[in-house]
């Protein structure tokens, strides 16, 4: 049965949702931030970077969120309900830079935002680049989203598990008065039958 | 033919010379950075998050560095010397986490060590982040890379790419003193003939 290393308060609650959207069985582990806020050290025990989400499954330990939804998806999304067939062309490719967006280009203007929310003043080159590159990308994704209901179109997919985390933590951090579509969207998500049950089982 | 759009003086460097390695015909368009050394806005006209690499090829436009380099691999890299099949198991995965890894989770951390290099004093939060995230993530590289040339292995591979850009990134900024495992591999990757063609091509 796929284990599901899962932190509390930590983008591991889109991956937890997602297997409950596969509607597979998996045993929860679950961990709390210390009193630093950071992941403890059992995490390291395993995977070194110490992280969440990471899967074991199959014999394999598996981290990095675009890595985990990929190895899900070929292995129990055997009728691609979750993402195009690896052979769609540019539907599927589409659908890759969407799952390797959110995580490789948005992740980082959302954690300067989050690691400098109480800083003030906040740090000039950091504020620089973060302000500039934070509308960036909800521009972008605001645009994604115009007329439909999930990053790929009206249906959920693999690609809106790192999309979804990054833009409910853009909900969170308050940066989406301006941003209509990317706010509707993280409330579509969370409110999804599969991120309720994940929400109730991990608390968060 | 496929159309490369390389920045000068950034990840497309490590795209161009994979193009290389691939040995197959490309067309090049180069930009060069603006006077606040961000990409000129002609990149938006190709793809709207203005940056690089982007490539187009066969009617589609391919943006985010694990994307294009699987897009990459998919279309001429037929003989799988650049990545395991894809119904490799845990030999796939393995490839697929460090492909996922480079821009999704040290990303951040060498770019706060770009942002804030000429900052002094350093913010006390990113900086109290930066130091403890480059430590882990460089220490993650030493320890993988230890009695192997690439990545994977001895062999080079599409994973390089991206964790190629981040160590010679790291190495850039001076970080490696105290990883002489990701130093090497940083070195190994540039005096690549691939690297040294794509660099006399571009410029850097």
């Amino acid at each position: 049965m796929i284990i599901m290393h899962h932190l509390r308060k930590s983008r591991a609650i889109f991956m937890t949702a997602f297997l409950e959207e596969l509607g597979v069985d998996y045993e929860l582990r679950l961990y709390d931030r210390n009193e630093v806020r950071r992941a403890p050290p059992e995490l390291r025990e395993v995977h070194p970077l110490g992280k969440s989400p990471v899967i074991e499954d199959q014999g394999m330990t598996i981290a990095e969120s675009g890595a985990i939804t990929t190895y899900l998806i070929d292995t129990y999304d055997t009728e691609h309900k979750f993402a195009p067939a690896r052979d769609g062309g540019a539907e599927y490719f589409h659908y890759l830079q969407w799952l390797h967006y959110a995580e490789g280009s948005m992740g980082s203007p959302m954690l300067l935002n989050l690691l400098t929310r109480r800083e003030d003043p906040k740090p000039p080159i950091v504020t620089g680049f973060t302000k500039g590159e934070t509308a960036l990308h909800l521009g972008y994704m605001e645009a994604a989203l115009e007329g439909q209901d999930y990053i790929l179109g009206n249906d959920f997919s693999g690609a809106d598990v790192s999309c979804g985390y990054m833009a409910n933590g853009a909900k969170q951090l308050k940066l989406l008065e301006n941003y209509p579509n990317v706010d509707a969207y993280a409330s579509r998500l969370t409110g999804r039958p599969a991120f309720q049950r994940a929400f109730g089982k991990t608390g968060g």
